[in-house]
This record gives C-alpha cells, structure tokens and sequence, in this order.
C-alpha cells in the first residue's frame, strides 16, 4: 500500500492519500481545496488514479477540494450517507467497506464533533490505522459547540469505535496544530487530557462545554461550501475565491 | 505481520515483539529481564516462536532477559556486532539483514548513545517502522555521556541514519518517560526540542553537554550485566537478583 500524510498549514489539516500498488487506485481523505494542485503532483508523481475523495465530515474550517478533483479527475465523491447531499456519489455507511483498489477501508460512525462524522479504519498488515478526521485529536479532540455537537456523543464514539481498537492502532488525525503527526489508541487513552486515564463522560462534557472558544473564522462560507462538496458560496471573501474556481482543462 | 509494543514501567523501557504470520517465528527487541514471564505469555498465547532476541545496546538503565530467554526458549542472542562478546550468537551487522520467517529487519549502526548502538529498521508495506532504541527518543535522545558515548556522532547517526528516511516512516522509540508510544521522522524533524527544525550540530552538542543528568542507579551492574548478556554480576543488589534467577524448566 502507498501512503503519504499531508499536511495544509493555514487549516492545519492533514490529508491522507491511501493507494493500491497493484491496481494504482487511489483516495485521498479530507482534502483542502489550496492544496488540490500539491495533491494531484503526488498523484501524478505515484502514476496513480485517483477513484475517491473522502471527507470525515463536513468542514467549518476549511472548504473540500472534493468538487473541483472531481472536476479534475473525474473521482467519486464520497461523503457521510446521512448528510445525503445532491452533490456527493457514495454515501459512507458502518459496515459498507470502501474498496480502493485491494484496500479495505472500514467508515466508522463517530458523531459528536458534527452529527455526521465519520471516521476510517484499516488494517495495513501489521498494524490498525485510524484516520480520525476531528473526532479525536493528538491530546485534543474537535470541538462539539457547532454542527449539532454534542460531548456526551462524541465522548461515546470515541471510547465505542476508537478506544475499543487494539492499544498499538496508529492515530492519524484531521488536524495537529502543534507539529505532532501521529498517536497511538493507547497513548491518546494515558495522555489525552480531556479523556485520558478513564476520565468519566461528566468530565469530559464539562471541560468541552467551557473551552471558550473563538467563533470558527470561516464557519459562515466554509459550512455552506461543503454541503456543496467545495463549492464556494456567494459569501467566500474575495481574497479566498482563487483556489474554488475550476478552469476548464479543455 | 504480528506486532506488539510491550511496557516495562521501572526503567520505560519498550520492547517490541515482531512476529511473521506464515512461519510463526518471532523476535523480540530490547527485552527486559523483570518482564520475562510476561513477555513469554504473549509469545504463548500468540503460538510463535522466539528466534531472536535483539538489543540494540548494551543497557545502562536495565538488565536485558536475553539470556534468560535463550535457556527458557533457545532463542538465539543478537547483540552489536563490534561488541564481540562470548555471550552473543549472531553479531548485528548493517547491511546484513535479520530474517524473522518472511520479515526482514535491517540493522542501522547508530553510534552516539554508546559507540556501539544499532537501531532496526522494517518495511510493513505501507510504511517504514524504525526501532530507534535509544539513539532517537520522542522529543528527547539517548544520553551521551557514558560508555563512550559522543554528542557529535549522535548527531551524526540521527541525521544520517533516521532523519534520511521519508517523513511518514514511524518512530518506536526505546524509552519515554511520560505515556508517549509513537512519534514520525517528520514530528522529530520538526519537533524534537534538541534537534528539531535544522538545529546546527554545535547546537546539539551544546544540550547535549549540558545536560547535568543524575548517575545512573543501575549502570554499576547493569552494564556488566548486560556484557553477559543479562546474567546478573555479582554487585547486583540483593533485591534486584529474583529476575535474574534462572530455574530448571526440567
């Protein structure tokens, strides 16, 4: 399997290409809509197809390049099943693997940042990875004040699908905005301050409901441009328009 | 593949248990001997076979069980190759891989923590995994001031041997003594408080000189210890010795 973690810094979100050696298929999961040429160089470099782009959620904080690789490359978008958007082709559902070439990729269903997020798990051979879009943060987890959140379900996602996965099941998160790249089940269960050590649910809902944080900057454009799949809507500020507009390859 | 990060809390030590699924052999990575029993329940319950303890060094913070394990399992003893010690059946050699059934594991020579310190590296097929022993540590490193330990060429070994590896391939360190599993060549490029963000070797040098760390409690017996492959000396505190004690499986 080729895989590279991707890193777009002005959203600080990682995006992750999953690629099958044997067949060249390839998806990549959460991508940035200014980092669709960088995404398509790797591609092309890895002389690879891309078949999907996947997002965990629909973003606040960022718009997906979901629409304009479609564009592109003619990728399938694929997006949460209960979000049934007009514009995404495949619907994620718990227990419907998504095939990316001999890659198994395992939607789990893990609300409570947004009520629609989902997370993916693979087994590489050797290890479990989970790709944990914002359910679960190196030391953190996304915040639950916006999008339906709520932290009593996200607190029982993370324990039902995450915390449940073998202790050595890498973590690979939506976001790091400290430099870190990977976790691990066991060490988000011991470190993780707002849920490590068997911290009980009430705690964990008490510290997500007093985190105080700053209104998310692009919420207002990025949340409608997502349920468009990365579409800019007619309220994107100008100055970060460039990146949404699709030329045409022809 | 079958893999295991097992925890030993008096020194921090990680060993690490590899395993191949087709020929049911095994290896284990810098074992320790208070942990023997537990380390011999996964192998049972697994149904593997010990081929192969490694150390990636002579230890100064702990006594290694691979001398126990050889008269409990026949597994065979890798040490440094340079060490050439009568204790030791196969002498580690980079550029001489280590088969473990289909696994391939590839000894790095890594001078610096002690002058004769090898890391391990294996492809899982979708990353590398670098067993880096105590030459890199999660936001730390090895201490260079014993057994002939040197700051430059520690330098040297992690810029040359680890940092030279591509970004994503995954960091299992030998130590960390704060809940920390798993780091990425990229985190400790970017991160690593001694070394991150292109820190020149004078720099590093400098930390690493003035460190002013503590003797180390057990380095008396446990380097000659660990010259014997684990066999405990005669100075070994009387209640450190129950470890050491080898029974007659007969």
């Amino acid at each position: 399997m080729i895989f590279r973690q991707l890193f777009e810094s002005t959203s600080s979100t990682y995006t992750y290409l999953l690629g099958c050696e044997e067949t060249g298929h390839c998806a990549l999961i959460d991508t940035v809509v200014e980092t669709t040429d960088r995404d398509l160089e790797v591609i092309n470099k890895l002389g690879l197809t891309l078949n999907y782009t996947i997002d965990t959620h629909i973003h606040a904080d960022h718009l997906t390049a979901a629409v304009k690789l479609k564009a592109l490359t003619k990728s399938k978008i694929i997006y949460p099943g209960i979000c049934e958007l007009p514009c995404m082709d495949i619907g994620a559902k718990e227990g419907e693997v998504i095939k990316i070439g001999n890659i198994s990729l395992h939607p789990l269903f893990t609300p409570g940042h947004t009520d629609h997020h989902f997370a993916y798990l693979l087994d590489n051979g050797t290890q479990q990875m989970i790709f944990t879009g914002d359910a679960l943060l190196i030391e953190a987890c996304g915040r639950t004040d916006f999008q339906s959140g709520d932290a009593t379900t996200l607190y029982k996602s993370i324990h039902e699908k995450i915390f449940s996965l073998p202790d050595d099941t890498i973590v690979y998160p939506g976001h790091d905005y400290s430099g870190r790249l990977v976790s691990s089940v066991l060490q988000e269960k011991q470190r993780n301050p707002r849920l490590g050590n068997n911290k009980p649910m009430e705690d964990f809902v008490e510290i997500m409901n007093n985190l105080d944080l700053p209104y998310p900057k692009k919420i207002d454009f990025a949340v409608p441009g997502n349920e468009d799949c990365g579409v800019c809507p007619e309220n994107t500020p100008e100055e970060l328009r460039a990146p949404c507009e699709i030329h045409d390859q022809g």
